[in-house]
C-alpha cells in the first residue's frame, strides 16, 4: 500500500456494516436508510435505461442535470451559476470530495478540518500530501472554538472545510460561526470546501449555505448528493459547485478519478431535484417522528443525549456504562445488545477526544428504530 | 489547479464529442456505441431497481458481482480467485486505474507504460507523483521494442502498466511479448498493471490474460469493466483483481476516491457476466462485420493503414493527405468533411511521436460507418 495511505484502515462503515450482518444486530451505523426511495425517481431512472440513456454521459455531468443542480442551487442559496462552467457532477460526494481536494491542493498546503469528521477528508488530505489541522468540536454543543480556529490559520494555510449540517455530531453551524469563518477565508486569502449533503435534513433552523455570505462564492466548493435527500444512498450521485477556476481544477481530477457518472442515474436525479418543496417538507416530518423515537430512547436507555439539529445522526456519551472507550462499547452493544452503532474516534486526529461518545442514525423506520430502543433500554 | 494536473488539458475524449454534436458531425471520435445494451442486462438493472436495491452497496462490491466476475476470470484466464478478497468492484476502469495507482505508488516511484496511452494512466500517475517513463509502439506493427524496454527497467521501477488489447493502436500483445514482460518483472520484483477492457474484442487470437502468465498472478492488477463488452459504457461498472496484498492498497484508494459503485448496476452487471459464451461470440461477429466497413473505407479514403486485431478502434496514417499534424487534420476533418476522429498525439509524452495518426472507432451502426466513409471518400 502506498504510504500515503497507510495509516488508514477499511472504513468503520464497512466494518460496522459488515458486523451488524454477521451478527444479526440492528444496523444504526452506516447511514443507509432501509426503507426504499420515492416512486417517481425510480421511475425516472428506469424510463431512463429504456430510452436507452446508457452510453458515456459527458463528463462534467447530462446537461439536464447540471441545469437541475444550478436551478435546485439557486432556490436554496440565491446564487445564480453558470451550469456548464461552475457544476460538476460525480460518482457520489465522496468522489467531489476526492476531485476537489486533489484537484486543488498541492502537497505541503495546510487544510484545517473540524474533528469529528466525515474519515475521508483526512485521507483525500493524506492522498494530496496536505498537512491536516484539526479543531475540535466538543460536547456538549459542538460550537466552533473561534480563538482556537484563528490561532490556527498561517499563511500557509489553504482551504478550510466545513460540513453543515455536521456528520457526526447533528450541529448545524450557527450564522454567526459561518461569517466568522468566511472572514477568516477572506482576509487570509484562503479557499473554503463546503460539504452540505445533509442540507434538506435541518431540523431547527434553516441551512445556511457557505457560499452565499458576502464574498465567498469566488472562494468556495460546494458539495452535495441526491442519496441521503432522496433515500438513494447507492445510486452514488454528487456534486460539486464552484466559480469557474476552482471548477477547473476539480474537473481535472475528476476527468481522471472516474471521467463521467452513470448516465441513466442522472437523467434520474434531474427529476429528483426537480421534485416540489412539498417532497422536502415531507421528508423533514418523517424525519422529525424518526428522530423524536431514537432520541427519546437514548435517554430512557441512559446515555448523555446531547442536542442535534441537522443531519439523520445522533452523537451521545456512553460515559453512564461504565466502558473505556467507544470501541469496547460498540462491541459491547453488538454482542451483547445487538445493535450497530459508529465509535466515532475514528473521526478525530487524535482518537482519545472520541472515546466516550457514539453515534447512531435514525434513517431506518419507525419499527427498526423502537425495536433497537426496545433493546438498548432492556439490555443496557 | 493543483500542480500534479496543471499540464493536462480537458481529456480529448470530451472535447471531440462536443465539437461533434456543436458541428453536427459523425462521431467516429470517442469509444461508445450508437446503439444500446442488450435488453437483458436492462431488465435487470430494472428488476434490481423495482427490488430496492438502492442503498450503498458494501465497498468493494456486491456479492453476487464480486462472485461472478470471479467466475468469468476462471473461464477466461484459468485463475481461480477470492471473491471476497481479491475482487474490487470501481466506477468504471478509469477508477480502477486511479485506485491502483493512488494506492499503490509512491511519489518517485517510477512506472513504465507504453506510448501511446490511454490520457488517465499519465495524469494518475501524475497525482501519485510517479515518475513516468513510456516506450513507444511504433506502427506499422506497434511491436514492443524489447530491447528498449529492458533497458528502461531500473532498480527505482515500481510497475510496468500495459493495454492488452491496446487502445488506440488496436494491437494485441504477442505471447512473446508478455512472456518478456513477465520476465523482467519478475527478475526486477515490478508490479504490473495490466487494462485489459477490451479482451472480449480480440478478433484474430484468442486475448492472453498477463496474470495467467506463470509466476505473475501475484504481482499483476488485471483492469477490466462492463461497458465495452456489453455496449453500456455510460453505467461506469468496473474492477480490478489482484491478490490480497495488492487488493488492500487498491482498495483503500477505492474507499476513498468513490466509496461504493452505484448498487442496482452493480446488480444486473452480475447478470451480464453470466452470458453465454454465444453472445461473446455475437458480439465478435457483429464487430467484425462493422471493421470490415471502416477498413476498407479507410483504405479507399487513402489512408495508410496499419494492422489491427483487437479494441473496436483503428489507427492510421494521414500523411497522404498533406496535413502538418493529427490536430491540425482532425480539425479540417470535423469542419470540412464531418467527422470526428481523435488525435492520438495527447497520448504520447512526446507528441511529435503521435502526429501522423488518426484513431477511428467502429462502435457505431453500419450505416453510420458507411456514412462516414463515404463522406471521407468524397471530401478528402
Ligand atoms: C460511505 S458512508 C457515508 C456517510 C454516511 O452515510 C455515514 O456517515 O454513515
Ligand atoms: C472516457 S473515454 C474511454 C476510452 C474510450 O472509450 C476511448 O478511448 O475513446
Amino acid at each position: 500500500v502506498a504510504k500515503r495511505l497507510e495509516k488508514f484502515k477499511t472504513t468503520i462503515f464497512t466494518q460496522m456494516s459488515m458486523l451488524a450482518i454477521k451478527h444479526g444486530a440492528i444496523n444504526l451505523g452506516q447511514g443507509f436508510p432501509n426503507f426504499d426511495g420515492p416512486d417517481f425517481v425510480k421511475e425516472a431512472a428506469i424510463q431512463a435505461i429504456n430510452a436507452g440513456k446508457n452510453q458515456y454521459a459527458r463528463g462534467f455531468g447530462v446537461p439536464e442535470l447540471n441545469s437541475a443542480i444550478a436551478e435546485r442551487f439557486l432556490k436554496d442559496s440565491g446564487l445564480q451559476v453558470d451550469p456548464d462552467k461552475e457544476v460538476t457532477v460525480t460518482s457520489g460526494c465522496t468522489e467531489a470530495i476526492a476531485a476537489t481536494i486533489l484537484g486543488l491542493i498541492n502537497p505541503g498546503d495546510e487544510v484545517i478540518l473540524f474533528a469529528p469528521f466525515y474519515d475521508s477528508y483526512e485521507a483525500t488530505l493524506s492522498m494530496a500530501g496536505a498537512n491536516v489541522k484539526a479543531i475540535t468540536l466538543r460536547a456538549p454543543d459542538f460550537a466552533v472554538p473561534l480563538e482556537e480556529l484563528k490561532a490556527a490559520v498561517s499563511k500557509n494555510t489553504k482551504a478550510i472545510m466545513i460540513n453543515t449540517p455536521h456528520n457526526p455530531t447533528g450541529k448545524m453551524f450557527t450564522r454567526e460561526e459561518l461569517e466568522f469563518i468566511a472572514t477568516l477565508c477572506k482576509e487570509n486569502d484562503v479557499l473554503l470546501f463546503s460539504d452540505e449533503v445533509y442540507d434538506k435534513l435541518a431540523f431547527e433552523a434553516d441551512h445556511i449555505s457557505m457560499a452565499s455570505l458576502p464574498g465567498m462564492y469566488e472562494r468556495t466548493v460546494t458539495m452535495n448528493s441526491l442519496g441521503k435527500t432522496f433515500s438513494l444512498t447507492g445510486w452514488k450521485i454528487g456534486w460539486a459547485i464552484a466559480p469557474p477556476h476552482l471548477t477547473w481544477g476539480l474537473r481535472q481530477a475528476h476527468s481522471f478519478l472516474t471521467f463521467a457518472t452513470c448516465t441513466p442515474m442522472q437523467a434520474a436525479a434531474a427529476a429528483a431535484l426537480r421534485a416540489p418543496d412539498s417532497y422536502y417538507e415531507e421528508l423533514r416530518r418523517d424525519y422529525s417522528a424518526k428522530k423524536a423515537i431514537l432520541l427519546e430512547g437514548l435517554k430512557s436507555a441512559g446515555f448523555i443525549v446531547h442536542p442535534s439539529s441537522g443531519t439523520y445522526f445522533i452523537m451521545v456519551d456512553h460515559t453512564p456504562f461504565g466502558f473505556d472507550n467507544d470501541i469496547e462499547f460498540c462491541e459491547y452493544l453488538i454482542r451483547e445488545v445487538g445493535v450497530v452503532a459508529i465509535p466515532p474516534s475514528v473521526f478525530y486526529l487524535n482518537p482519545e477526544e472520541g472515546k466516550n461518545l457514539v453515534r447512531f442514525t435514525f434513517c431506518k423506520d419507525e419499527d427498526t428504530l423502537r425495536a433497537a430502543v426496545e433493546r438498548m433500554k432492556t439490555k443496557l
